[in-house]
């Protein structure tokens, strides 16, 4: 799963000014970027009378659009989806999300803060993962001026988007064995690294999970 | 992944009307219907001056929103998704697709049939599964009324709905334990799920496999 950056801040503070400065500058490094703005209204996002309007007015509960250079898709959502499992299930193929708004996440904060519409910080000292700021503030984390977009960029990078060296829970080669009603199945060595590399990939979005040495995963029908 | 029947028509037929009607039928019936138009021009699904229209400006590839109800994802496409992919990744939920278009796709076809707008049909019979006209035609497939959508949907929930009594290897509920280094992981219901279909999938591919009951995995490195 991409890594995900929250860019918070008080109404008003220049959120998206921020990020319409921040993704071009990762873009030209190289970087593939998504972007998730977070709405707690609700939103329109289609057009009265197009056809995808009219479906979703039908009762369609996930109505999408493609074409040869674009995607898209509107679902409803019968409980509230996670920032994890939203960025999961449609993010693919991006090398980062910035987001807009989501302070009650567990992501890395980016304040913004202007002096013109804000008195105080929005987040704690210890949520921050930087500032940017027109004004000084007491806080333990890496400071940027407004416009110094190319530092923040630059710190993201760093922290975020250097390639991971040995976080590769498996080895290649690692035994396998796999029974399916207690009989064992033999396996090409294709095959059980296509399986491994899955469960090392589904593995490895778990939280609080150590890197994995062994694995173990037994499934049954209810008796 | 869920089915996939696509509506085709020659322009006018009515292939969104159709629509109309037959998603709240389907959903009447307790199916959660999901929809996708094809657009072969390109479109614009956002509104000028929002929040996400500026990142998709400033250039992010993929642009998102997320309320509690809703969430949506518009994303540029270095290259055309295919149909199928389009489905996998963005309509988990749903219990059906409908498409509007995909005329090219090999998906089971509904074609519309209007003899105000139509000279003749636009699928050869062999590509159809369905035919919506209020003409007659000697197609070898069941043909509807325009206004015949009850009919419509009994056919696609007796041919694509039905619950496959004995292929699913696993039922809903099951247990599933997984141990990293010895140590079981607490999973969610939402990621269980996950993961018993994912591997039900694989195991599913491989040949002189009997359906599974029970499945058991151990992976571990290399001492």
């Amino acid at each position: 799963m991409a890594p995900i950056l929250s860019i918070v801040g008080r109404r008003n503070s220049g959120k998206t000014t921020l990020m319409e400065k921040l993704i071009p500058e990762l873009k030209s490094r190289g970087y593939r970027v998504g972007t998730l703005k977070h709405d707690v209204h609700g939103f329109d996002m289609d057009r009265e009378g197009k056809d995808t309007w009219r479906h979703a007015q039908a009762g369609a509960e996930a109505v999408g659009i493609l074409s040869p250079k674009k995607c898209a898709i509107i679902k409803g959502l019968r409980q509230p989806m996670s920032l994890n499992r939203m960025v999961r299930e449609h993010f693919s193929g991006v090398d980062i999300v910035l987001t807009e708004g989501f302070k009650g996440e567990d992501k890395p904060k980016i304040e913004v803060f202007r002096s013109e519409v804000c008195d105080s910080l929005l987040c704690k000292p210890e949520e921050l993962f930087a500032l940017v700021s027109d004004a000084p503030h007491d806080v333990p984390v890496p400071t940027f001026a407004l416009d110094d977009v190319v530092g923040l960029a630059d710190l993201i990078i760093a922290t975020h988007l250097s390639e991971p060296a040995s976080t590769a829970p498996f080895y290649e080669g690692d035994g396998m064995t796999l029974k399916i009603n207690g009989k064992a199945v033999s396996l090409t060595p294709f095959v059980q690294q296509f399986m491994i590399g899955a469960l090392a990939g589904m593995v490895g979005v778990l939280r609080d999970v150590e890197t994995p040495e062994t694995l173990q995963i037994e499934i049954s029908k209810p008796t």
